[in-house]
């Protein structure tokens, strides 16, 4: 719990230090939201890096989604993706119905708007895992109803 | 590993974003170690905050000390401090023979210099830590020859 806890408050500070630091305005909300998915894309690559190490080889695509959805994931918010769907055309959809990186947020309507931001820096981590594990792609993410999210993975054949 | 290895992978990002958002020079790099530092001592109030809920009542600034090097240095860097010296007037030099956040960096001693931003978060986690469990203090780093370093903790009676 405290590990966990240490990686949530670092990541509270990371994105209030942006925000702190950069102008306000919808320009820069999205230029902060970019610099978040950086940062996670790097720290995906890494952990990915380390993480894979004595993994066996991933047999294809969806070998490596599941892979994402229950060990990277786990690893990450100490559990699982609640659901995976796929059109098997390239598009993963991820439910995380109480994701953890939104659950000291209030689930009021009013706060929905602030949830982008808290999601930025994981699409990023897991768009750094895939491209380390081959796979281009493109992350966005949504909230429904707080905590639960769904993560939109597109990925881009080359 | 992987819990560490997030931590460790944020934590030099967020080092490497400080220094590549500021200017370069003396000034800067002073101010970018205050803010390192206070983003630590927020993290290290909201860590002890969590983790001390089901901890008694401490008898001591002995026995503070002594937790903060043994059960909220494993919390953080899963492992304790190796030597805890004091001179029983409010100075506490805490010894850690290989200290989690310098073993990436190379030995060599022309990244000595580099050190004291990888230092400065630690010594605000501390000094956070402390401040929630009612000591005010002042926290620095040295460091001898790497991955070793020694962190000297001044109480100031209040």
């Amino acid at each position: 719990m405290a590990d966990e806890a240490l990686f949530q408050f670092l990541h509270s500070e990371l994105i209030q230090y942006i925000y702190k630091s950069g102008a306000n305005g919808e320009t820069e909300n999205g230029k902060n939201i970019t610099k978040l998915e950086a940062m996670g894309f790097r720290v995906g690559q890494g952990l990915i890096e380390r993480f894979t190490k004595e993994t066996p080889r991933f047999k294809d695509e969806l070998d490596v989604m599941k892979f994402i959805c229950k060990d990277f994931w786990t690893c990450l918010f100490k559990k699982q993706i609640d659901n995976l769907r796929t059109n098997h055309q390239g598009i993963y959809v991820l439910q995380d119905n109480s994701f953890r990186l939104l659950s000291q947020l209030s689930a009021g309507k009013q706060y929905l708007e602030h949830a982008p931001k808290y999601l930025a820096f994981t699409c990023g981590l897991v768009r750094g895992g895939l491209s380390d594990l081959g796979l281009k792609s493109v992350v966005t993410a949504e909230v429904a109803g707080m905590p639960a999210c769904k993560f939109q993975v597109m990925i881009q054949k080359v």
